[in-house]
């Protein structure tokens, strides 16, 4: 079989990655909706096991489909690396995978919950999966083919304005201070550069809605890890927007450091936030 | 017919209110749900005027449905007061109407907009309408008789430690040095006391995160004007809630200024608000 030969059955083969993430997320989904609708109704001490339930049964499930269908591709994980992967990106396939992104949300019931799966092939995102079981939207991409919400192709905004661009970044769980005056006097800055700002409480769901066109800047420094990423990252390449380091360098998806704009907005966002340091 | 008659009667008259609230906010809905799909169909001059439409159809649409059935009560509207109203409160029964609450939200296409419809009578909010059409969630109450979503009976989280609480603001339209700056201080001064930070782009859908236990603390300050919160403030309460000054003094529908609790979190807000200036 020649080249082009090889190239369809690549192409099949990232289809089939596709098929199978979107099987193992809308079954955490499933979990997860169960479990959202839930949180209202049980004591605090009992909201604490059911978060960490539902984490550990959605990881389970989609680690395991994922592992039934490809035991020789690597793993890394946000709950238990040490069960299921390991926390070193190599050259090989490796999912990562946020089983429950917006834990926070999830426990006061707050509609921006997602699962979040990303596949990198030699170091680069290739296929990403992000749904949001409550409100019913299931992002998609695969590297040179195009994003998705729930099958209609997508694409990031026209915007080429910062005075006229919606940002989001979130404020993040460390409350030392240092990390709140940087993140605070960061938004300060920004502030008077950009139309308005949102915070949702899910980095792939931002992300996701940088592809979508609605929202047009996105950053976020110390996430939990690369897991929060992975996925939306390829969903925003693919839907034409941009995704790099707040520095304007290359995004590296272990960084926890993540920037996302659509593709006329770059360069002017990066100048902003280096004037917000 | 004795006191017991006139409280069945008077019951049966809010809970009409009620009803023609709700129509006149769903059908401008449809208007927005139409309009929000548009949006990135369109050029840029092509999205101002859709907007302008969109906010002017929906006032027309909930104002002439409401003038109809009530021709002697009095309305407070935001765009056109002249036209529609007065900007002067009274103890006649008075609609206040926000047709289309999160304009930024629109334009981008993110999913925060709603109609928010509330009635004083005696100067009290009586009936609140509060429909975010993107995602189907119509909230109301009616002062007395409980709040809803969709139907079912909503109530206030159960919260009552601020570093557990979800806190949802607004950094608002104004630009001005010292209006920013008192903005992201008062954040940098919250952070260190709750649990996250949300921001949706609605002070309606905001009061309504609260009644319905999604977020338990929300402030905000300086907003367009009193169809902003007088149909929240009455879900907010109606599902066990709180509605205040941010000082802690009685709210004020005309002041601009509102903040809200579940009915645990109101002196423990109000002092961490007093901490912020």
């Amino acid at each position: 079989m020649g080249e082009n030969g090889n190239d369809a059955e690549q192409l099949d083969l990232l289809a089939e990655y596709l098929a199978v993430a979107v099987e193992a997320a809308e079954s955490a989904g499933e979990v997860i909706r169960r479990g959202f609708y839930q949180t209202k109704n049980v004591e605090h001490k009992g909201l604490v096991d059911l978060v960490t339930e539902t984490d550990k049964a959605c990881e389970e499930l989609i680690f395991n489909h994922l592992k039934q269908k490809y035991p020789e591709h690597k793993f890394i994980g946000e709950e238990s690396s040490a069960e299921f992967g390991t926390a070193e990106l190599t050259d090989n396939p490796t999912w990562m995978v946020d089983p429950l992104d917006g834990t926070t949300n999830f426990v006061h019931g707050f509609p921006f919950v997602c699962v979040s799966i990303g596949l990198t092939i030699g170091k680069v995102p290739t296929i990403g999966v992000v749904f949001n079981p409550i409100i019913n939207e299931l992002f998609t991409g695969i590297r040179g083919r195009g994003a998705f919400l729930n099958g209609t192709p997508i694409k990031a905004s026209s915007q080429s304005e910062l005075v006229k661009s919606l940002l989001a970044t979130e404020v993040g769980t460390k409350r030392d201070k240092s990390t709140v005056d940087a993140s605070t006097d960061r938004i300060n800055s920004l502030l008077f550069k950009v139309r308005s700002l949102r915070m949702t409480g899910s980095c792939a769901l931002n992300l996701c809605g940088v592809a979508c066109g609605r929202l047009d800047l996105f950053y976020e420094l110390g996430f939990g890890g690369p897991w929060d990423v992975a996925g939306g990252a390829v969903i925003v390449e693919e839907a034409g927007g941009l995704v790099f380091d707040p520095s304007g360098g290359d995004f590296d998806v272990m960084s926890r450091r993540v920037a996302a704009t659509n593709c006329y907005l770059k360069d002017l966002f990066v100048a902003a936030l280096r004037e917000a340091e």
